[in-house]
């Protein structure tokens, strides 16, 4: 889209030459064909080495750009409404059901569904108004998945997985896989046997929830696997059987919440995080990136960090400890040099 | 279900309102609807909070209960039955190939098998008797699965993998993906190449294996990388090119071992633990959540822990070291003081 | 393949029994029907030990082998060598479209394209010439992929993605799902509002990239998640929205960098490591497994380990900390009995 036409959508005013433009950028990662944006003077050396075609910038901007420029009341504002407008238009996903997918006929279907090809639904399971299920999905005997629940390509559902309304499933996701669990021991004649835990429950997801790429969430050896309302999970995510998360919680890329435990309403589970099972972490805990929670938190410290979990301060004094070290030590040869 | 039919088929007594019941669940987890179970008296409160519609409690039990009450000899036994009555169905997978399937006419596929719809079998393959292959699986060129097999939706097992009898691979598990393998350095020139060395090897899978959603596991350079009989792998593990896995261990949710390392027989891997590559850990070893492992382990410590990993005496030593450290402070503040 | 027919190929001479052979391994590992190597004496136990049933060996070995000999000018060569002669033949892929995958009339196909059975390539994708997609592969509207660039089964590349030539992509592989990014609070009434942040951009992956099973790489937020040229990922590895890896870098299994973070050239980041977001990593910096990096890194240290990151010399000096604590501490203690 040219600088002009664009200016003129945004409400800007150009100057300069009327660029081709394609997409938006940071001012550091920008490229030819990009727009960028600036709102605060102290970062005109960004502007200055930027490689952008155009920068979005305020009326009251004095200190140049070494390209285009469109003046807006509100660059960053301007620059997402420019993102939308460049940003790959979301794929149309029609209601109807692709003559590929196979398709159960016992299954409810409800009104303005979409189904993709090669995507297969097996029997008993209910599908909601208004849901889009995509290409290469699998849903398993049994599922329900809520009005407006979006499942993108190759995500599974196993048998009796319940979904809530306004989900998104992101490719790869994995509900309903048995969960861990293995009896093992010795037989009187002294041979090790080790034999499968029957999982015989489900997972239940709440409405509005999010869950991330290849991220996998284990049916309950019995009962559920619950994930409560409007908890927001990022990729790669492992949650394990019986777990329990209340809602409202963030779970970030790469943690791992063990067996039986129970996150409370409002946490949020750092990066690669991990909480061992049968614990209860209570409402509104952060627990920090890698950190390792052995044990129940109750809530009176509000973030955690480290492995096993501590306090920010524990933390902190925990790290300092070389450099303490040495002082301590050097203290002590003085001492010792005096005592002879 | 009854409350009362479930009685007689338990065995149990009723006592309260007929109620009806759909699923299992602990006391704290049960909503409307549950049936729940008590054994021991001094889980009570327990008990006396839950939100079950009824409780499996044992015929001695004097302290009530805030829903209908089943008695029964063994609660926990009782309610594992039970779990398995409110079992959404295992699918049926009969024998026979889904007329949408592309196996390609080499394949030879033992008796009774089940292939879903989707699945593709290239060239070579060979499937064992009564081996049930689900939808949308992807088995390459000359791969060979063994009898009863189960492998679940949209799995993908590269050219050339073998597995044993009696496995069960969980959605979206990957077998066979080339290693992580370059040489790189610079040219005579200056330049620098990154060069992909070729993964020759296959992966090989014995008897009784589980491997959970999104694990995955690399062939190896040359030869096989190796998961020895009874093995059970949790989710998203990682298996680097020709890891040996001796047998009879277990692997849990997110972690890793990298290539060229032997695990032995009946090791435990805990959550989010690494091996590094070209080590051996010897046969009963446990690794502890989130520990790092640099060198070989040669069983004279049975369970280890931090990174890197260490006794757990030596670990909780270095736990509690910013305690100790401080005490030690203080002394010599107070030495300090009487010395002048 | 026999023995002598190997010789023969291989250049070398046979000694022993013409034996059938049928895979290579090293001597710990090999078994019968293996062939194995060894260069040099000093692994003479490792060779008595071998259940290979041939092992290649340099002309002036003079301690046996408990199997037959073949030998070679270069064991480890010929074994490489012979690899490639065991290894399954790498399956072919024609050029042409499998009858059943769906492509949109409106896609653009290479010359000589392979597109394998059940793929679904949108409206106005762009194949390059040679490309091959394998079975089961998703392909979203206005994606792009370069010329030779190989696809195996089971990925997906969601609407707008950009890949490069010669690049591989394993099984599982994520590209382009929706970056973690939400808004939340408090309304005007006190209730919790948690608001989906459009995720706008796109991933852009540059030539030669590699990229290992059920790794992720999310869309940007706006403008581009960008994976610079010759960079090779490992399986399961994280990379977050907006993140930019300059190029010729290696990503272990298991790490994962959080968003808008900058990977320079030349990194290599270990297995199970975590990168913080919004920060840089210059050239040439190598981040250790497990590691935990919260800040910049300037490169004046190439090497870091541990959580918070810090230097070898530093991890080493914390590692060793309750060793020197327990010296000092017994300094403390003869101290205090001098001074009474």
């Amino acid at each position: 889209m040219k600088a002009s036409e664009l200016a003129k959508i945004l409400g800007g005013t150009l100057e300069g030459e009327d660029v081709e433009l394609f997409a938006c950028g940071g001012l550091e990662e920008a490229r030819k064909g990009d727009l960028s944006f600036c709102k605060d003077p102290k970062h005109v050396k960004l502007v200055e080495k930027t490689a952008a075609s155009a920068v979005l910038l305020p009326p009251d901007w004095s200190l140049g750009a070494p390209c285009t420029i469109i003046r807006v009341a509100d660059p960053n504002h301007a620059c997402m409404a420019a993102a939308k407008i460049f940003a790959p238009a979301e794929p149309e996903r029609r209601p109807g059901v692709h003559p590929t997918a196979v398709v159960d006929p016992s299954v409810k279907l409800g009104a303005d569904v979409h189904v993709g090809p090669w995507t297969v639904i097996e029997k008993g399971a209910e599908i909601g108004d208004g849901a889009v299920i995509e290409a290469q999905v699998f849903i398993g005997e049994g599922c329900k998945v809520g009005a407006r629940t979006h499942i993108y390509p190759q995500v599974t559902l196993r048998e009796g997985t319940i979904a809530g309304k306004d989900c998104i499933f992101h490719c790869g996701v994995r509900l309903g896989g048995d969960g861990y669990g293995f009896n093992n021991g010795r037989r009187e004649d002294g041979s090790v046997f080790i034999e499968k835990i029957p999982q015989l429950g489900i997972v239940e997801i709440g409405d509005g929830v999010e869950i991330g790429s290849n991220t996998t969430i284990d049916r309950a050896r019995i009962g559920r696997t619950y994930i409560g309302p409007m908890t927001k999970i990022d990729n790669l995510v492992q949650v394990g059987h019986n777990v329990k998360v209340k809602g409202y919680s963030g779970l970030i890329a790469q943690s791992g919440i063990a067996g039986s435990t129970e996150i409370g309403y409002g946490c949020l589970i750092w990066a690669q995080a991990g909480i061992s099972g049968h614990i209860k972490i209570a409402d509104g805990v952060q627990v920090g990136p890698q950190a390792g929670v052995p044990q129940s938190l109750d809530g009176s410290v509000k973030y955690v960090l480290g492995t096993p979990a501590e306090s920010m301060k524990e933390f902190g004094a925990r790290t300092l400890l070389p450099k303490l070290f040495a002082k301590l030590k050097a203290e002590v040869k003085e001492l010792k040099a005096k005592v002879g």
